[in-house]
């Protein structure tokens, strides 16, 4: 029998700890190398694939491969690429089975998010039917942690960890000041449909009137009445009040707070920014001084904070993904299953990609507070855990990280072109 | 002789590290307690100490104490106040003088940057004038980096660090994404009038064609055709261009880009946001898809990413300043000295508080690269060092940093009420 090659995508925003999957996923295929043969990555996801556009992970040296595990960012690059639905985009599928089939592929993993799973589950389907079936293994990656099944979503631990220690700190900073000077500091953090990020900033939160005083989540219409009159009872009370706002809040009518209406130079609609227009609120109705602050990328690549719970986890369901792939899987994706809260416990699950394609796995309505500011012992239970642990990467002597860039070499083209 | 008391206070925005300043200062004066009275902190800076609301430090368990060194913003609370002149506000500086005689004060320790100097002068004027003769020491903190004599100033190196990091961090986001989605970041740091900052970001490229790739200086008028240009090189020869621009960038009239005519929902000029009206003029001009982040406090306060340079050396002149009490001295502030780049040496040196009282020192001509976008080889020299090792602050096994809050504990009043 000859042996197959492996290829990865990663697809997508990106995390700080997709390539910790990465690494994972590469180290044990090398460990396995008897009965696999090399590992190629799509460059730029599965565009890169389309265009045969494959890099030899072989090529990489063992310690780079290794120092993926602390490099944020997409290492083999990512996109945002939606692969339409086989009836009207019979061509794309195939050109996929036909670099599949030109570069011996027997194992595909696409490492992303709910649209990755199902175009994965699509790419099983098809090659099953044009006769070279490929294992098609879905690989959960996602900062918005909106997966269903798994426990949770590589990548969320991480952002979730950075956002509770940034909220800590800039209170400190605001609480400082704040008999004469700031008073209310809004924190904008992802988060356009879920407000599990919103909700991990509560996390900060350890004791009674400690901040984020208020939360504002996607999934609670923004009243401005009661919100004005939290913040007011914060300041009252604590000298200050620390608001982290999710970008997708919207008013009563629907309507995304950081489109409502603020214009640029040019008379244009400004867009994003829902902390601005927060700030703007605060001090048009009660005249507080504030400062605000848009986390953006930020949050979504400050690996020099990364959550060791996390980073296992990433990693982890790499691994496992090669180790289904031995035992002949396919239309499959590990999962992260919670064994216990207190210790915190847990393992590698598994699930089937139709069970994850095109399901967003909301907030909880009992991890938000009564009065739609603040999270719940229970969100509390579930999320505490996401942040256990620091992985630092290894610093340079110039003080900064050590973060991996790879050659990305890339495979011969065999194919004709192909327009995308 | 009896004892003197020593009283400390924070001045102005607070640092990552006032408070490993206030730490060595306090360490070290407990230290030597044959010679030296208790410690008391003013509660919220000047104004704490001119309401007689003097925090008793001796109160504090040793291990908070310690805590201090590695607890952002300021556990004493700071303020911005900056007193009159002596002629103009006698009464103030009487106040002063009263509270020193009331609770024995022999030293007066002002932590700040450079209106605090001049304020810790004229204090040691008046006292010596009122017959009430008190060793005033000035102790530098800012992370505007921009007070003379002292090489740099305790609290800058961390704030580079933590935006050299961040600029590399979302960088490799975007470059993951850039081929299919987002080409321009762009990252808003502090520095009104000054780019130490800014400049720091810098740092973060280490080889030609690193990011960022653009920093827009308040040193430099904003032209904004050259800046396009500059932008349209980068991502059509990287693929993606980062932007780091100070809050303080101006255009060519003098006018805060900030405030270049952003209107709110509610038709007032929207204050704060340099990256936004970058962003808007990037997609007006060049259709470029963008993100853009604003960190304010986050950087002012991200203590997790401290620099180890910065933490000693905030500590060391928190140290220095009780040495210089004990020597006798009065009028005096300790600064830092390099020594030398390779390796980084420095020690604590000493300049007289007039020296430093008034003078802003701005970033060198010959530390912005010809163009304006870009820092020099003679800025990196100086810069690098300042970021030079990590100092993790102890985690919680909850997944958050042990940041310690004193107990604060007021000493009793003994004189009237004073209307501020």
């Amino acid at each position: 029998m000859t042996k197959k090659n492996l290829l990865y995508a990663q697809s997508g925003g990106v995390t700080p700890v997709i390539n910790a999957t990465a690494c994972g996923l590469i180290e044990t295929a090398r460990q396995n190398r008897d009965r696999l043969g090399k590992v190629y990555a799509g460059k730029d996801g599965i565009i890169g694939i389309l265009k045969e556009e494959l890099i030899d992970t072989s090529k990489e040296r063992k310690a780079d491969i290794a120092g993926l595990r602390h490099t944020p960012g997409g290492a083999f690059g990512s996109c945002r690429f939606k692969l339409k639905g086989i009836e009207e985009n019979h061509a794309e599928y195939e050109r996929l089975i036909d670099v599949f089939k030109a570069h011996n592929i027997g194992y595909f993993f696409y490492n992303g998010g709910g649209d990755s799973s199902d175009t994965a589950h699509k790419v099983s389907q098809i090659g099953k039917k044009m006769g070279f079936p490929v294992q098609c293994i879905g690989v959960p990656k996602t900062i918005d942690n909106d997966l269903p099944v798994t426990d949770n979503c590589p990548g969320f631990g991480s952002v979730a960890k950075y956002v509770a220690v940034s909220t800590i700190e800039a209170s400190l900073d605001v609480e400082s000041m704040a008999s004469s000077s700031t008073k209310v500091f809004i924190l904008e953090v992802m988060g356009r449909h879920a407000g599990w990020i919103a909700a991990a900033a509560g996390l900060a939160a350890r004791e009674d009137g400690d901040p984020p005083h208020v939360i504002l989540f996607p999934e609670v219409p923004f009243k401005q009445r009661e919100f004005l009159k939290k913040v007011k009872h914060a300041v009252e009370n604590y000298g200050f009040c620390t608001i982290v706002v999710s970008e997708g809040v919207r008013n009563t009518r629907g309507k995304f707070l950081a489109d409502a209406g603020t214009r640029d130079a040019f008379g244009h609609a400004q867009l994003g920014g829902a902390a601005p227009v927060v700030a703007g609120i605060v001090r048009e109705k009660l005249g507080y001084k504030y400062h605000w602050a848009v986390s953006d990328y930020l949050q979504r690549s400050a690996r020099h904070i990364g959550s060791k719970t996390d980073v296992e986890q990433a990693y982890a369901v790499g691994s496992a993904a090669v180790e289904m792939a031995l035992e002949g899987k396919s239309g499959v994706m590990p999962v992260i299953k919670r064994l216990s809260n207190k210790p915190y416990k847990w393992e590698i699950g598994e699930t089937t990609l139709g069970r994850v394609a095109n399901v967003e796995k909301m907030l909880p309505k009992n991890y938000i507070s009564v009065d739609g500011f603040g999270i719940t012992a229970a969100a509390r239970r579930y999320l505490g855990p996401l942040i256990h642990g620091e992985d630092y990467p290894p610093f340079d002597p110039d003080g900064l990280p050590k973060y991996v860039k790879l050659k990305k070499i890339l495979v011969p083209k065999k194919l004709p072109d192909f327009d995308l």
